[in-house]
């Protein structure tokens, strides 16, 4: 289960300018995390994750209602990596590009080497031919190991997108 | 009357060495006010603002034109309560989701305890099982109060929004 | 031709802790850059670029195969100021209004006075009595000129958007 409250509006436990000094740091591993993604190098994506890391992509409904299911749900980095191959190798190549736009970056908790974090998304899917569409709107729920000078990485992500309904072939990472 | 101006575009009043220095702070605030509007909890919106401040949204081409009306006007606190306070009792729960994407924060000026910025906006609606759309995009132009170590606070903000035309459903504050 | 990597994803060259203390800079400038556009103050945009500037707008699919083409192309400072002072006299006033949303600026090096920098953007169009809609979305890749506390200006920005079609009637800058 998520140790994260995807349940409500949960207040800062920092003071904001402890929050305001962290941003940059996470805002940094969110810009990596999303040229990764948009630059369709999938294979590198699970690097950003712990090996006990926990992923999972689901509605707000779902996320309000404390409800474990989602469209996409992991609980390690093996099960990433699996993914990633898979997604690598079945996908035709380009049929589409992806952009995300990431914003409001908000850092909630800071404390025991880890930070907790949450942040705006909106992945703007083109097809070949095609104009640009927003594919799906939403907000990371984060949770980072933050050990001294080293890279932050995801102990867990939790995607949670608007809408009920998404389209069927959502199979990439976001 | 709006002190801001709203009809053209305003060069920097003060070096970009300050306006990055403060640009930080301005995000920390509207990063939790979007929080909390975003969440619902509509109630506490009034409290981002002073006792005596601005709140307007309105289109852009009344905005060039200097002209008062707006599709949202008060001009103090409480009226903002009476707002919060009637939307959040009328309303049907969660019919919609609302996302805000916030970029390119301007710091215009500083000085006198306050603030002058600008910050574009992408406002996303999500029905239920509906796709998520963009309801509004503008920029929100405002006077903050800023007292030494205290939290910023809203002496003014007006929502300038591009189109103009709008969805007559808009009640929520943006 | 551009000297800029646009074929495939670049790793950063410098640390994420330089790139975290350069962002706000580059941040700066876009933020203005956009400012300029937004408010139609179009014949001031060739004051954001050097003389010997290199500025061009092309599809994804056309910087991937690296070819030269693009639907703009300038290589200096003046061939920009011809184009702005066209589109200023010949647009007629404010059929539409643009609005850039930026996020993930992303600081790939920065040596020898240059920044190399990319920055995610989203171009809304709003047509007088219509909605606002995504007009495009892309990413800038750009080299800028660093000069100790001098502000930046752009040596190349290449204007990459996701889209094979494109309106016709981008004659806008971006």
């Amino acid at each position: 289960m998520s140790q994260l409250n995807l349940a409500s509006h949960e207040a800062l436990r920092i003071s904001p300018r402890q929050a305001m000094a962290l941003r940059p740091l996470v805002e940094q591993f969110n810009i990596e995390y999303c040229a990764t993604l948009d630059s369709g190098d999938i294979e590198n994506w699970p690097t950003y994750f712990t090996d006990d890391c926990i992923y999972r992509i689901t509605a707000r409904e779902n996320a309000h209602l404390n409800m474990p299911v989602g469209l996409v749900y992991a609980d390690n980095k093996a099960m990433l990596h699996d993914r990633a191959v898979a997604i690598a190798r079945t996908q035709m190549f380009a049929p589409r590009t992806m952009l995300h736009i990431l914003s409001n970056t908000r850092i909630i908790d800071a404390r025991n080497e880890e930070i907790i974090a949450s942040c705006n998304f909106l992945l703007l899917q083109t097809l070949v031919e095609g104009p640009s569409t927003v594919h799906l709107a939403g907000t990371y729920y984060d949770r980072f190991e933050h050990k001294g000078e080293q890279e932050l990485l995801l102990k867990e992500r939790q995607v949670v997108y608007e809408s009920s309904v998404i389209a069927n072939d959502l199979v990439y990472p976001v």
